[in-house]
C-alpha cells in the first residue's frame, strides 16, 4: 500500500488544504514552497526563504530590563505556484477537484494533479509539477500541463507574483504574527517578471524573478494536452549574498530537475535507512529525512527552523532543536551540512557574548533560545531565555561532531571559541552550594528541556549538559595537544584545571527514596498533575491551562531528565536510565514533538521493545497522520531527525561519544532487517541488522575498528 | 523650622514640578487634584476620580492560557485648577515663579502663590487657594486672587475644561499607560460648563462641572486685589452613583471649606499621632496620615490605589497593599472607612471566584493581585497573580477588623464569607508532601511579597498567612457560636475539622543550620547578591537587572519572612525573629516602598532602637525627600500606612491580635512623648509614652481592660 519513496495523497487521511499544503511542501535549504492550490493563493500559503524576516518591537504586557526587544518573523512570499486561467469571457476556473498529489522522494519533484471548472462549466485537466534546484539553490522550476475535457477554445493565463501579509491574532503560541512593514516593487515585461522585497527594520533584501510574463493567450483542444514551463529564481537575502550570488534563472525544467536528482541520489547513498517488513515506516523515516534535507540552511549563514522551510510557524525561528535533534543525522551523513549549521553558531556568537552580559553573567557567551540573527527573540523568557541548557547543546553537538569526523580545522577555527564561551558562562553563570556538608556547583533560576515546568534549582539535564560542556573544553584542549598542536585562544592549563573543578563540582543527585534522579530540586515534591481527571480535549495543557497551574504538578511536556540519561548513557547506568524511564514516563505528556523519539530511543536500548516500537511508529508518521494536530503551520523538524534518531541511536544503538564507534542490535521484532548507512571518520559504513545478526560493511575509505554487539570488529 | 501640620515648600529640597504637583495634590477619597502650575496644564497633570478607569486589551509578547485579558487604566480627567489669562492684546500670562505652596493638615486647603509674567512684561500676582469637599465628595472649590504688580487695566480670564490623553511609552513596569478611548462631550454657557467623559471599554461614565464660563474679563488695578472663586463637582463613575446622586455645585467656597474642616477636626480627634521632639517626623506623619485619608475610598466600590487620588502610577490599581499596609489605621481610626474599603472586597468576590478557576483551582476563590473592577490587571503573573498571598492578606484584615470592632454584622454579611472562600482557595490549590517522614501540606510555585525572589515553592510568608487565612475560618466560626449565632453559610463540623487539619499541616520550617525561616525552599541555597560590587545607581534593581538574574541571588525588594515574623507575634518567638531579621537585613535592598516600615516596626519591638529610628525616618518622610525617587509618578501610599504601623505597632508595640489590647512602650529617645488616640472596640482611648511611663485614657466609651508594659491595666 504504501510506497516507501513515493508519499501520496491517498496515504493521508487529513484532508484539510493547509495541512496538505505542508506535507507536499518543497525545499532546499535555502527556500521553501508550500503545496498551495495553484488557482487559489492563501494568505500563508507562499514562499519562505530561510532567515529572510523582518523584525518588530515586541509589545509586553508588563515591560522589564534585558528582556528581548524584537520579533524576528519570517516572511511570506508570493506564491510561485499560482496561477489564474480564465475564459474568453473573463470568468475565471477555480480548482474543482483535486485528483491526486505525489511527492517523489527518490526525485524531488512534486506532482498535482487537479480538474478546474468555470462558471459556464469548462472543464480543464491541471498538471502542476514542481521541482527546487538542490545545488542551484536559488533555482526552481514548475511545470503545467492542461488539457480541455469538455471544450476547445482559448483561455487567458495570468501568473502574478502576489503578496499578502494579512494579520493574523492568536492566543497559541506557536504561530507566527504578521509582518507589516515590507516594501514590494515589482516589475513585468514580455519576457518575465521581477519582484523585489525588502523589509524595513531589518534591512534585509530578497528578489523573485520568473520568466512568464503578466499573462498570455493558450489555445486549448478537448482531450489535447498544452504544456508550458515557468522558471522562477528566488533569493539572496544580504548575508547570504555571497553564497547565492546572482539572481539567474535556470536553463530548463529538466535541467533543474536532474540538478536535484543527482542531490537526492547523492544523499540516499550517503545516509539512507532501509527497513524491511514495513512499509508505512520505511516511507514515514524517508518522507523525514527528504524534508529534513529540504530544510536544512547550508549556507554557514541560516540554520534549520523548528518548522523547517515548509511553513511560517515558530516564525522561522531556529531553535536548540538543531543541535539535538537533527544534526546528528547530518553528522553522521553529511559532515558538510553538519559543520555549516554549526557554522551558523559561529556567526552568531558576538551576539551570545552580548546577551549574556545582558543576563548580568560576567564571562562567556550565552546563545539565544529562538533567533534567526542571533539576538533573542523570545518573548517569554521562562520558557525561552531561561534554557540556557541551549548553549550546553551547542557544545554537544559541537563534541559530537567532533567525534564523528576530527576535523581539526573546525575545531580551531570556531568549535573551541564555542566550547570555551559556553563553558565560562557557565562557570560565571553558576554557583557553589552545600548540601549535607558537601559543596557542589549548580544552577539557579533555570528552566530545562521541559517547558511544563519552569524556572527551578538543579534541572539534572541543564547540570548534566553544563558539566559536559565544561569537560568538552578539556577534551578539546587535549585533543590538540595530542594532534600536536597548541590549545587555541591562550587557553592555559590552569583556565582547564579550574573548568575541570567546576565539572567535577556540578550536583547531579539520585534521590534517596525513589533512587531516580530528580528532575530539578523541587519536582518530587510537587503533587502528580491529575491525569485521570483530565480530558483528552485538553491536551496539549498549554492550550487549556494557566501556566502556573501547569508549573505546580509533576507533569512533563516532553523527555528532561530522561533525555540527559538518553544522552549519556556511558555515565549514566541501564538500570539509573531504567527506573527514570519507569518514573518520567507516566508524567510525560509528549505534548512536544521532540518527546517521542527519545522514549523510542531509550526504551530500545533498555530492551522495553514493545514501547520503543510503538513511541517510534509516532515518530515516523508523526506529521503524516498529524499527531500534533497542527502540522498545517509546518512540519515538525525536530520530530523528523528525532525518527532518525530513535532508529540508529535506538534500534541499532548507535553510540561515538567514546573512542570508538559502536552499534548494538535492537531491532524490532516486526520488521525483516534494518539497513543503513553512515559517515564516521571519512568512512561510509553500512550496517545491517537482521534478528540474530549485525553485519557491517565499507563502502568508502579505510578499514576501521568498530564495536558490534559488544565485540571489536575491524570493518574493512 | 518644621511646622507639624503644615507643608510647605521651603520643606522641600526637590523643585520638580511634576514631583510638586503630587506632593501638594489633595483628594477626598473619591478624587483627587494634583497641585499643577494653573497657567501651565501639563498631560498627566489634571483629576483622577478613584476607580474611573478605562480598559484595554493587554498585548503580550507571547500569550498564553490563563493570562489577565485587558489592561485597566485610570483616567487623566481635565485639570480643575487650569486657567488662562491673557492681556487685552491677547498675549498670555505665564508663571514667572512659584513663590509658596502651602498645605494646611488641619484645614485641608492648599493655596499656591506664584507671579505671572506677560511677554510685555506685565506682572500679576496670584493666589490660588483649593478645597474639596470631605463630605460632599464630588464638590471642590477653587479661590483665585490676582494682584497686578506693575500695570491696571483689563484681563482676559479663560477656563477651559482640558483634555490631554498624550502617549507615554517606559521599560518601567511602575508607570500608568495612555488611555486612547475617551469620548469626551463639552458644554458650555454663561453660567458654567460641563464635560462628560464616557469610557468606550468600561462602559463608565464621569462628569465635571463648574460654575465659571469659558472666558470673561476683568479689570486689574495695580496693588489692588480682584478675586474670583470657581466652584467645581466631579462624578460619579456609574457603580458608584448611589453614593454620589447628584452632580451638584458647592453653594460657596467658604461653606465646603467649613465642610472639609469637620472633616479633618474628627479625623485628627480620633486618630492623631502626636510626636513631641521631632518637628520634622512630627510633619511627616501628619502629612502621611492626610494623604491617606485623603485616597481612601469610603463609598464600599473603591479602594485605596497604591498611588490613592495623587497621580496616575500603577494605573490606578489596588493591591494587597490596602489590607497590609493602610487599613490598619482605619480599622483603628475610622471602622466606617475600614469597613467599606473590606466592602469593596467583597464587592468584587463573584470575579474573584472565576479567577480560581481560570487557574485551576475547583474551590474558593483568588483575588486580583492587581485591579479596579476586580478582575486580574496584572500583565506579569510572576509577580502578579503569583502571589497567591493576597487572599491571605485580604484574610488577615478581616480578621484584624473583627477583633478590633467585634462587627458581627460585617461577619455574617461580608467578612465570613470572604474568609471561607479564600480558605476554601488555599485547600484546593495546596498539596501534601513528605519531609523526612513528616507529612506537610503547603503551596509550589508562588511568589512571596518579596518580588525579586518568584515562583518558589513553600514561600514562609505565603504558608503562614494560608494557615492563618484557614484558623480564621474556624475561629469566626466559633465567635459566632459563642455569639450564640449560627455558623453562616452552613459550615459543618466536619468542614471546621477538615481547614484545621489543613492548618495544622501547613510547612513552616526552620533551617537546621541557620536557625531562621527560609524564604522558600529554594532561598537559602541561592548566591547572595553581589552587592560590595553593585553601584548605587544600579538601585532599583529591577530598573538595572533582567529579572532571570535578580531571581538567582538571595536578595529581597522587602520585607517578607520578616513581614510574617512581625504579622505573628504571638506564635513566633522574638528570638526567632530577631535571627531572621539579622539573616534578612543585609540581603534587603528596600527597593519596594512596602519594606522598611515593617523593618522599623520589628526593630522597635526587638529593642533595636537605633535602626528602629532609623527606618522610620526613611518611612516618615519617604516622599517629602523622595526616597524611591519616583514620586512625581504619586505618593507611596502603602508607606504613609507603613508609618503609622512603625508607630503604633513598633514604638507603642500594640497587638490585638488575641483577646486585648495591648500596647508596650518602645519610645525612641530622641523624642520626648509619643501620643496617639485609637478606636478599639467602640472605645476612643488615648496613650502617652514618655521615657519610662505609658498612660492611658478613655476618650469615650466604656471602660476597657488592656496590657500596658505587660500589666493588666483598666483604662477608664
Amino acid at each position: 500500500m504504501f510506497d516507501p519513496y513515493k508519499l501520496q495523497l491517498d496515504d493521508l487521511k487529513n484532508r484539510d488544504p493547509k495541512y496538505l499544503e505542508t506535507i507536499f511542501s518543497i525545499g532546499n535549504g535555502h527556500f521553501g514552497s508550500r503545496a498551495t492550490d495553484p488557482l487559489k493563493p492563501t494568505h500563508n500559503g507562499g514562499t519562505v526563504i530561510n532567515g529572510f524576516y523582518e523584525s518588530s518591537p515586541i509589545i509586553y504586557g508588563e515591560q522589564a530590563y534585558g528582556y528581548a526587544k524584537n520579533h524576528q518573523t519570517i516572511i511570506n512570499l508570493p506564491d510561485l505556484r499560482s496561477i489564474q486561467i480564465a475564459e474568453g469571457d473573463g470568468q475565471f476556473f477555480a480548482t474543482e477537484q483535486l485528483i491526486s498529489q505525489t511527492l517523489n522522494l527518490k526525485t524531488g519533484i512534486m506532482t498535482t494533479e487537479s480538474t478546474l471548472i468555470s462558471p459556464s462549466g469548462h472543464q480543464i485537466r491541471l498538471a502542476l509539477q514542481a521541482i527546487l534546484g538542490q545545488h542551484r539553490q536559488q533555482a526552481a522550476a514548475f511545470r503545467y500541463t492542461l488539457t480541455a475535457l469538455n471544450f476547445s477554445g482559448p483561455v487567458r493565463v495570468a501568473k502574478q507574483l502576489w503578496l499578502d501579509a494579512a494579520e493574523t491574532q492568536s492566543d497559541d503560541p506557536r504561530l507566527a504574527r504578521s509582518v507589516q512593514t515590507l516594501n514590494f516593487t515589482h516589475s513585468a515585461n514580455e519576457s518575465g517578471q521581477q519582484v523585489v522585497v525588502t523589509t524595513d527594520r531589518s534591512q534585509l533584501q530578497a528578489g523573485i524573478k520568473i520568466d512568464a510574463p503578466a499573462k498570455w493567450e493558450l489555445t486549448l483542444d478537448e482531450s489535447i494536452s498544452s504544456s508550458f514551463d515557468v522558471l522562477a529564481a528566488v533569493g539572496p537575502i544580504v548575508d547570504a549574498a555571497a553564497a547565492y550570488p546572482e539572481l539567474a534563472l535556470p536553463e530548463s525544467f529538466d535541467i533543474l530537475a536532474e540538478d536535484a536528482q543527482t542531490y537526492w541520489n547523492k544523499t540516499w547513498a550517503n545516509g539512507n535507512v532501509e527497513i524491511t517488513g514495513d512499509d508505512a515506516l520505511a516511507q514515514g523515516i524517508h518522507y523525514n529525512l527528504f524534508q529534513l534535507n529540504s530544510s536544512a540552511g547550508r549556507d554557514g549563514l541560516t540554520n534549520i527552523a523548528a518548522k523547517g522551510v515548509s511553513g511560517t510557524g515558530y516564525e522561522g525561528h531556529y531553535f536548540w532543536d538543531t543541535e539535538m535533534y537533527m544534526l546528528p543525522y547530518f553528522t553522521l551523513t553529511n559532515p558538510t551540512i553538519a559543520r555549516n549549521l554549526l557554522a551558523y553558531r559561529y556567526h552568531v556568537l558576538p551576539a551570545a557574548k552580548k546577551r549574556a552580559r545582558e543576563l548580568g553573567v560576567d564571562h562567556g557567551a550565552l546563545f539565544a533560545w529562538r533567533t534567526i540573527n542571533g539576538e533573542e527573540a523570545s518573548a517569554y523568557y521562562p520558557a525561552g531565555t531561561a534554557q540556557y541548557h541551549i548553549n550546553g547543546d551547542i557544545a554537544y553537538a559541537i563534541g559530537q561532531y567532533f567525534a564523528a569526523t576530527g576535523d581539526f580545522a573546525f575545531m580551531r577555527d570556531m568549535g573551541f571559541e564555542m566550547l570555551l564561551e559556553t563553558a565560562k558562562f557557565w562557570a560565571s553563570f553558576g554557583s557553589w552550594f552545600t548540601v549535607r556538608g558537601e559543596s557542589y556547583f549548580g544552577f539557579f533560576d533555570v528552566t530545562g528541556p521541559d517547558e511544563y515546568t519552569v524556572i527551578v534549582d538543579n534541572n539534572f539535564y541543564t547540570n548534566k549538559i553544563a558539566q559536559h560542556n565544561l569537560q568538552l573544553v578539556v577534551a578539546a584542549a587535549r585533543a590538540f595537544e595530542k594532534a600536536g598542536q597548541a590549545i587555541p585562544l591562550g587557553v592555559t592549563e590552569s583556565d582547564l584545571t579550574e573548568l575541570a573543578r567546576i565539572a567535577k563540582g556540578i550536583y547531579l543527585p539520585v534521590d534517596d527514596a525513589l533512587k531516580i534522579h530528580p528532575q530539578d530540586d523541587s519536582f518530587l515534591k510537587k503533587p502528580r498533575w491529575p491525569f485521570a481527571t483530565t480530558p483528552k480535549d485538553k491536551y496539549p495543557l498549554l492550550l487549556h491551562f494557566h501556566p502556573l497551574t501547569i508549573y505546580r504538578y509533576q507533569v512533563n511536556k516532553q523527555a528532561d531528565t530522561l533525555l540527559a540519561d538518553y544522552l549519556f548513557p556511558d555515565s549514566i547506568s541501564d538500570s539509573q536510565t531504567q527506573r527514570d524511564y519507569a518514573y518520567y514516563e507516566p508524567v510525560t505528556t509528549h505534548d512536544s514533538s521532540l518527546s517521542r523519539a527519545i522514549f523510542s530511543a531509550v526504551a530500545a536500548r533498555l530492551g522495553m521493545a514493545d514501547k520503543a516500537y510503538a513511541y517510534f511508529t509516532d515518530t515516523a508518521r508523526m506529521d503524516l497522520v498529524d499527531l500534533q494536530g497542527n502540522a498545517a503551520d509546518g512540519l515538525h523538524l525536530a520530530n523528523l531527525g528525532g525518527s532518525w534518531l530513535s532508529i540508529i541511536t535506538g534500534f541499532a544503538g548507535v553510540k561515538y561519544t567514546g573512542a570508538q564507534l559502536s552499534v548494538t542490535n535492537h531491532l524490532p521484532e516486526q520488521w525483516e532487517s534494518l539497513a543503513f548507512i553512515i559517515n564516521y571518520q571519512g568512512r561510509a559504513l553500512k550496517f545491517t541488522l537482521t534478528h540474530g545478526t549485525t553485519t557491517a560493511s565499507l563502502e568508502f575509505g579505510e578499514p576501521i575498528d568498530v564495536v558490534i554487539d559488544g565485540h571489536q570488529t575491524v570493518v574493512s
